[in-house]
């Protein structure tokens, strides 16, 4: 259970003042931050339950989930700003945390040992860890011992993200030497790592991003044979240069009409793992795109979608993949760190503006 | 290779006839026969191969893959009717026969067995039946000994549609035992199939149709547990009332909205198998539908797309099981049967018009 901690309003109304540079109401966000102000003050605590242990949080994460968040800058349309602000209330409280147990009833979590966890934007935390925990997104994870790389790889490429791109695309789509491997959100936490695993497993792999800067970093500093900004090409038109003979597997974070295009652009037997979508889980205002069902059955594809927590019992073993990648070099990744908790608000809204590179995390 | 048959340039000015009677313009209609009388003029024979068999055809299938078919009686827009000219034309060259051998050079089809292959609106065929014999959709397959059932359930319950519904569910959807099943096109050749063997699996079994009789007869004599009109009937809610919990397999004859709204009504670790789609694989003129990827993600679900043709190798398998079932009364079969070659266009019109209930064969 999480306790009626109060630093989330005071950085909501900090964010407040972010937000409004973005252009969106100040009266439709007064009303998100009195949800999410309503929201933390009607935390139960349920005192009948034993508390295992607290946690310090050590680095923040700023998640950028969806694609679809670069288009706030843009404008476009207030439905989009609209349930970007939806998502900035349900990221302050879900935000994930490596943080270091002060205090612990928990034999598996013992004191001075470091834990990654989704507790939202706050310094410090009590929180049930016991086995049959209720959690949101994972169970509280231990971090390994990392020796000299920085704690905060535990948000990035040693946790959650590196877990998701190292599972979804090796299970899930199961590369072979030489095949073509295309990635979107490229540049992305999750992104960034699948292309440089696919190159380790010889395939050719093509990235799609958002901007010629994360494109030329995919280019000279990851590996990636190819990278698009989609902004400025034709998908179908990019991968008729760069895959001539069509597309075997496609790491999907974004969706819409970028991913409808990279499936009609599969070959035979084609694998599709589906992290990302435009759209949340949301029925009733999902949007259309160009159907993929004919490519699926004339070329055979599998199309799959997963949640990183399917995954959560070879946590330990992907993890230590990924280190020895990170060790060696053969994986590099990148942050976005920026100083001191009460500049999380801040860090968010510019991550909103497209500002940072690789992960966003917040040194608190 | 196929000799330079005559009959199909007649049938078609036959069927030019028939398809006035949909209100597709004379011009149009004769562009395409012309294009159709020129393709078959303009077959090759190739002299340097041996001829392998003669076939006499027994009786012939008159396709309807697409629901979108039933549309063109709509007359809903020109755009439509066109590309159902066009696959008229292919329909004329590319139905499936079974057939009589009548003279072999091929000592595994001996005179006197009967065979399926594609050979188009045809009543006699040469054809290369050796084993590095080029074909279309399917290589010819020797039909097994069916005793007292009808030779045309080799178009049907016992042939194409008959293996897609059996290895296309079972092997893709792996159905078990309490779990929800929902068919789209579910009165069509394959999805009457499909929505049987699912009851047989002791799934519950839900249909979608476009018409209340074909849902009377999903209902009252193939078993379905729930059957809807699609037309009449919102998919979302009919699915509500009908699988409260969600829905764990799909069979998708059909695509489209309906698809989207049956994927987004999906629980848990969900697989959808794709046969049909409402348009053929045309990357330029694909239409748009909500998007399912946000589903696939949050609740985990696995699409794949088939051709049959996967499971050539298992064919005999497939319908000596099908056959018992069949013999057994467990899967009841439907056909509409025109007697005489000559009214080929004419049943074809039929079938586009909606008169049909099952699989549509000629008696030649």
């Amino acid at each position: 259970m999480r306790d009626a901690c109060k630093e989330i309003p005071d950085l909501v109304q900090s964010l407040a003042g972010e937000m409004q540079k973005l252009q969106i109401s100040q009266a439709r966000l007064e009303d998100n931050v009195q949800t999410l102000t309503n929201r933390v003050d009607n935390v139960e605590i349920d005192t009948r339950k034993s508390i295992d242990a607290y946690l310090e949080v050590q680095a923040q994460k700023v998640e950028k989930e969806l694609n679809e968040w670069l288009e706030v800058k843009d404008r476009e349309i207030s439905a989009k700003i609209e349930s970007d602000v939806k998502t900035v209330v349900e990221q302050a409280t879900a935000a994930a945390s490596v943080a270091r147990v002060v205090e612990s009833r928990a034999a598996d979590f013992p004191v001075g040992r470091h834990v990654v966890g989704y507790w939202g934007w706050r310094d410090r935390t009590v929180a049930d860890v016991g086995p049959d925990a209720p959690y949101f997104m994972s169970p509280a994870m231990l971090v390994p011992d990392l020796g000299e790389l920085p704690l905060s790889l535990s948000l990035g490429v040693l946790g959650m993200p590196g877990i998701s791109a190292y599972f979804g695309l090796l299970e899930v789509c199961k590369p072979k030497e030489g095949e073509v491997a295309v990635v979107s959100g490229a540049a992305g936490a999750v992104g960034s790592i699948v292309g440089q695993i696919a190159r380790l497993k010889w395939c050719k792999v093509i990235g799609f991003a958002g901007s010629d800067a994360k494109v030329k970093w995919l280019k000279e500093e990851l590996g990636f044979h190819h990278a698009f900004n989609y902004k400025t090409n034709d998908v179908t038109e990019a991968l008729k240069q760069a895959a001539p003979d069509g597309v075997d597997v496609y790491f999907d974070n974004v969706g819409g009409e970028l991913s409808s295009a990279v499936v009609n652009s599969m070959r035979e037997w084609g694998r599709i793992s589906v992290c990302g979508s435009i759209s949340g889980y949301n029925e009733s205002s999902l949007p259309k795109a160009t159907i993929i069902q004919p490519a699926a059955i004339y070329k055979q594809l599998r199309m799959e979608g997963f949640l990183y927590s399917r995954w959560h019992d070879r946590w330990e073993e992907g993890i230590t993949q990924l280190t020895q990648w990170v060790r060696e070099g053969k994986i590099k990744y990148c942050e976005t760190v920026t100083e001191g908790f009460q500049n999380t608000p801040k860090a968010f809204a510019g991550m909103l503006q497209g500002d940072n590179l690789g992960k966003a995390v917040v040194k608190v």
